[in-house]
């Protein structure tokens, strides 16, 4: 599981700083999450190929999350993109996209769907056989869902010793990893457990992007490998975190703590500050394993 | 007069250059002419005052044209902007822009303006003491304006010798400088003409993208002082020119030619060019005094 910061800081883009955006890898597929403007631009910094990119998961219609989702469907569009794409994002979001379209009399030659989300329940937005996504419902000015991203179905690993001993032909590999068991030419049934090790466990990654303190969402991020948690501010301007609806980084490691989750990184930074070591510095007060995001920032776990 | 090209490519963002945007100085005033993505940090690189800017001129809405402006007009709103702004643009503009805003739950502190144009002839849409700006209707894929910048009421010059000669006091100097007549202690009326030279011209900017060849706005730029002219291809792509509804460098030099203007300023290249100095080979073959526009590039007329 591989992370890449496109940009992290909260409210306008800098020559020095981009709003948020960051891009998943997980099971071989890659998940475009929040698009400021400005999102393309990092996406070529990194030589990401945008055909990879298939979703977009948009937490909220405050600007610095999404004004550059437009630019990259009208891009995708001019570089001739075949695949779908498909946009998660709070209702609203498709008549925004779709109106800015028709004003410039373009049509995207790929399928562009929308599923837009108005529910303040956690609910299921996505899943195939590899990775199941869920929304994490937030608490902000605006209608606003984290999410959280988790791997399913993660294959058995080959104990190749036991499965050479037996002469299994690498043909049956796939099946005993998917957890089959294995009829030999004699007709003695072997039992996957003795032809594999148990799988790697499943990893996932909890996105909370923008939100006041909210304990709510710890049932829901629970556990989980890495959380990506927004602190806007430090404790001295715990007063306007409050008001503005947005967490501290001593917040943000008080739900990582009570949520268990094994690593914090933090981001969304208030552009007031010089020195982001600082948010560090409080969070471990707090809680442990914390990594400060920053733009251009690569994380696997 | 001085332009800034903050951003002079077709299309799509990259890493090393930008879409079109452009920051006219004139007669002290700063209007800023396109907002393609990532505008708003290219105004920051060139540390520009953003309450210097009153107007923005928007010329059709592709995305390359405009895609910027909600940000900047975002950012603007962020950091407490008091002066309003205008927008001038076309019909269309407001709804896309005020949607957004809406769907953020954010309203400007300041008075946002939309003056949304839809006529297919060239009207005055600003006009103060010193300015006066007019649309030149342009054809291209999408209803589209360029915009003729032109000062007005240039005050005339003194002639220091003949006005110290007759002992004229210095709280005169406006007024001759607006044309008066001064009437001397002994009653003798001196003419301006005799305590003054003749002003410099005014000068005219005339801004004409995105565009297919069209001699009917000549009449609009004729004798202009600069005219900038897209020029998206090289002859080599004229096809390609007539298909999208854009130009030549050739035809761009041509316009230039006809319309009698002191200087061509090209732009809006298209990114399959790696060497834009072709466009001015291409266009001296027709007209001489030709600038390549290119992003962060400062031109003072």
């Amino acid at each position: 599981m591989k992370l890449t910061i496109l940009g992290c800081y909260a409210a306008t883009p800098r020559t020095i700083t981009n709003p948020t955006s960051q891009l998943l890898e997980i099971k071989n597929q890659m998940f475009l999450i929040d698009c400021g403007e400005g999102t393309q631009v990092q996406l070529r910094k990194h030589k990401i190929k945008f055909d990879r990119i298939n979703r977009v998961f948009i937490s909220h219609l405050h600007g610095d999350h999404f004004y550059g989702l437009v630019g990259l469907i009208s891009t995708f569009m001019l570089l001739n993109r075949v695949n779908d794409l498909h946009v998660y994002g709070p209702k609203g979001i498709k008549e925004i996209i779709l109106l800015q379209l028709r004003a410039s009399g373009s049509f995207t030659g790929y399928n562009l769907y929308f599923h837009e989300l108005e529910s303040k329940e956690s609910e299921v937005v996505f899943e195939d056989d590899n990775v199941i996504v869920k929304t994490i419902p937030l608490k902000h000015r605006v209608y606003t869902n984290g999410y959280l991203f988790k791997e399913k179905n993660t294959q058995r690993k080959l104990d190749i010793v036991a499965i050479e001993e037996l002469n299994i032909d690498k043909c049956y590999y796939q099946k005993i990893k998917s957890g089959g068991n294995i009829t030999l030419d004699d007709g003695t049934i072997i039992a996957n457990e003795e032809l594999t090790f148990p799988p790697n466990p499943e990893k996932s990654y909890a996105f909370c992007s923008d939100t006041l303190y909210d304990e709510s969402i710890i049932p829901i991020i629970e556990n989980s490998d890495v959380l990506y948690h927004e602190s806007t501010f430090l404790e001295s301007e715990a007063h306007l975190a409050e008001k503005t609806m947005h967490s501290t980084a001593i917040q943000a490691a008080t739900i990582a703590k009570k949520a268990n989750v094994k690593n914090l990184v933090m981001g969304h930074y208030s552009t007031r500050y010089g020195n982001i070591e600082i948010f560090k510095e409080e969070a471990q007060t707090i809680f442990d394993n914390v990594l400060l995001a920053d733009d251009g920032r690569e994380f696997e776990f």
